[in-house]
């Protein structure tokens, strides 16, 4: 039994992760951090009698004292370098959720953040938690930053294709819908329900966070540097994101053959189901699964992927990073 | 034609009068006032290019200097009776959507909104603004306390019963349902979309203010006291108000007696609709009608009344009003 | 481990039914029939590589050689009535989630569900499947009619109330909405998108079959025949019904008192959550809580209820049943 | 006073177009026609107590001697083509709300819509009623084959660039999203509520009908052929279209001077609105405007623009051509 604690746990993707880690049979709970001095089922009603604990102050000794060997981040980006190494230091084991750690190269990070990073010792340390590529390095990580929710979908879409060089790898275009909890808990116009209801709408054209995340990865993959167009658009529900991938092969391929290279690629991803007909988000509601298809379109390649948001794009992708870190089935807890 | 002003231009009830203002032959808007510096079509993207129009602060003699002769106060509670009174000294003419000036008894005002009244003067003198019971005071008013959004379908929906005596007047249910607009348009974690999409809840059970309202107005009807358990609850879409009331009978009527004494009531109210079939929010959407049926269900009567709650609710019949004041057609710009 | 089967697996109830069933590690899903000749992940996505099973014509006999000993039936009132028998001659035990069995006198049901009962020797036989009232019945059971979705709000909410007769038993209002997936998987046009969307009504007013159901359970529990007034409504969301439900005391009561009164009353019921902050569906939805709050109003009592209607109102309250009819932990694949 | 009649009076289209025609000084509808023998208001409720008339069958003659000078199409492709023709071989002008008419050439029809045309001489006369395009043929047309919702967003988004040969032709990649309402009255399993709500997906990729006649319009802009890429979404929601258009410049541009090609294009249009700010559906909604912004990233042009499905995608677009055809200011009834 692994005992682990929450750090910010009033947000979306606390909540999802302490629902999933209550069904995890070698995790144990035993403290979830806030500034919000309040018990967790007042914050989270519906952890009402399932979670019985109260959320408490930061506190590294604390922590150490409780026994907690593993710590996921929920924090803000920014909150979250604050605490990481402290922790690191004390022997804990850390899964981020934000993306403080996620861009390997500090300049990145200032010039997308907007802000120096100021952790670079660990920064130079985190794996990038994307079990499907970096699968071997997480097994071993003690700081996991775990991937965003948008590059998720816009990475594995892809990596088949940019492993093989299959396609033009500076003309490819990501169109991303997102659910509105992507946007977090802290109440905004954008998110005011009469304002995103009923409402489509497109945000941070050309500037989203998550697009050099996306070429990190890529790029990872390819073995030279990858360019993407991102879009970023709200789509009125609460979960679930869905990209649209355009992409220029190199040679000619049929569908089938698409199909039967992804196939392949995924074969060992428990969670990646590569499918025949259209996915649709609510296929993935509330599991960890990233459902791909592929289409070729005027000899284009579409490339459509999409997942929950808050389990595969968050929560559930953080236990199934916990799983490999502590040797447990990758799938335990998740299905 | 009536040069109007609209006082606190940034909500929904503003933007919805400003629609239908729009589109009325007979009046003219020449100011929006707001604490927010900004042009009208930034604060309400769907009216670029339909009114070019800066936000101003309030000031009585500007909008005197600009000959308005009348103000629609979307202001929020508070706030409206600081500059109610100001307008009305120097001869325009009030329609004030905030609660301010629709209970008649000070010392209830007091107790539902938790602070005293200061302008006692000008509350005695206010109509209350439902056309279909106080129609002619309002043609003559100076002062329109524009009704709540609930209030008028459980008023309107209880009028022919209790005008008559039909029915016990101490044991009335409104059980009521609001789409989120109704909340007003300040982010709050109540109201923020992943929040309150999927999900339906209850609110301020026993303690909503609405409550003396519609007392107010059916003990108006009724000429003795009437008093109701009123539920609010919220829905997850944007507009629309749907409440279910149940009454007992005093003596046995049948639906279809039910029917004529209704259709009889309402004759001449255009904006009435008394109908057979089952209402639904939706057939309202945009337009100032509330829909009325009548049940019978183990001799106790179900009355099923809607409307929408911008619209009709607030800022349509608003309007109904001026046309009102104004002598227009009653229908002018709402249908 | 039981070998279970699931008949009519088309539907919403029946896929929740499996979700639930694939987290039970007592339970195996060897067989689900339908008329539709395909995969179990073709009819349901979500399923695909959950699930790898085609649907095939019900068949006694080959359930019998599958080694099935517990079917969950997932058809439609009228087709359960024809097919439950045969599964108890030949010694399975059934959990039927349609309303056949649910009604003890087939006089009611013929005058609710206009046709006669043709299985008057089981339906003698079946115990109505409310574990919190019924549980003791259920374990022996062959035959277990899961109850209805709007009922145990309603039976929950006020069984404290009526058990005590601590309130008028005639006079009793259930003003219910529920999301569409109350309604079924088969296209509507009341179930349309574009018509329900945006949109809140009521439907079947004093009509409604669930109405004896909750009297059914509510005078097994007082002793003596109880009314109620039942009133839906359609909630544009997919999950959800709260029910709320106006009582007049037989004495007076304060709220803390109702409070000790229900907490007392379901000591033991794990799965239900007295609550003192008022509850709202979302808090339950996909778990098999029924939370329950009380207010007084004007000495009038109204009881808030709410739960997820596919897996507390059907699925998850049928597994629930499974778990007591083997002798399993009834929270078993339900936390 | 134009009398009008409305064929095929059941569905979305039919709906919007007399919500429109209401409002329009100049046009009276004095016939709807439906196979479904029921008052107008009976089919669509909203409509009660402002529409009194029941549906009749469609019949030539009795349109004729009702003085019905232009017909309004509703019917769906296919059956538009057995009615029109007969409409005007009377002398009855004809705008055509289905895709009968919208493809010049019968072998582009017979590919896409799997039929062949059996209307060529009246095919050939048909005008592609895109106001800002096709607005002079417009007026003296005698039938008009009013466009589909998509392709205007696509077509309008793209005509500046396309008209200056600003873009590469043949890479341009048209990524749209639609509400629920543009599929139709008619109850399927993909528009039922719980089956598209809270839920996003991509159909009909690469093969949506749509695709020719964007292209058809835009190589007449061009006056060379344009190919596109089109794929359709469902967005959960009833209204509103959203398009995000991804195209390669031929040379540099900064987004100002986009800015200033675009209003220039559309300085005559009243309904297109070139916005600096992103725009989204919402600001749209109920009204004729249809909405572009343009972006720059990574030297690719992005364009986003988007509309009402139901009013600038159908009726209200049918309105601004009947405005043209007859004489009337172009806002006549839009405003």
């Amino acid at each position: 039994m692994i005992k682990v604690a929450i750090l910010g746990g009033s947000g979306y993707t606390a909540v999802e992760l302490m629902k999933v880690l209550l069904r995890h049979p070698q995790a144990e709970i035993v403290a979830v951090t806030s500034r919000q001095d309040e018990a967790v089922a007042d914050l989270h009603p519906s952890l009402f009698r399932r979670l019985d604990m109260r959320c408490e102050p930061f506190d590294v000794d604390r922590l150490l004292k409780l026994g907690v060997q593993c710590v996921f981040g929920c924090l803000p980006h920014g909150a979250s370098r604050e605490v990481v190494g402290p922790l690191l230091n004390r022997g804990m084991r850390v899964i981020d959720l934000s993306a403080d750690y996620r861009l390997r190269d500090p300049n990145v990070y200032a010039q997308w953040y907007g802000e120096s990073h100021n952790d670079l010792a660990y920064l130079a340390q985190a794996v990038y938690g994307l079990p499907e590529l970096y699968g071997s390095e997480i097994a071993n990580a003690q700081l996991v930053a775990n991937p965003g929710c948008y590059p998720q979908t816009a990475i594995l879409g892809l990596a088949p294709l940019v492993a093989g060089h299959h396609i033009e790898l500076k003309s490819i275009i990501v169109d991303s819908k997102s659910g509105v909890s992507g946007g977090g808990r802290t109440p905004k116009l954008s998110f005011h329900f009469p304002e995103c209801n009923e409402n489509f709408s497109a945000y941070n054209v050309g500037k989203h966070r998550h697009t050099p995340e996306i070429e990190q990865a890529l790029s990872d993959v390819a073995g030279e540097p990858v360019e993407v167009i991102f879009t970023p658009h709200l789509v009125p529900m609460d979960r679930g994101i869905f990209s649209t991938i355009y992409a220029v092969p190199r040679r000619q391929f049929t569908e089938s053959q698409l199909l039967e290279l992804y196939r392949h690629y995924f074969e060992h991803a428990p969670f990646v189901r590569i499918r025949e007909s259209l996915p649709a988000t609510k296929d993935t509601t509330g599991t960890n699964f990233l459902d791909i298809a592929i289409r070729m379109v005027r000899s284009r390649i579409v490339v459509l992927a999409c997942e929950d948001n808050l389990v595969r794009g968050a929560s559930g992708v953080a236990v199934q990073n916990f799983n490999r870190m502590y040797g447990f089935d990758e799938k335990t807890a998740l299905l």
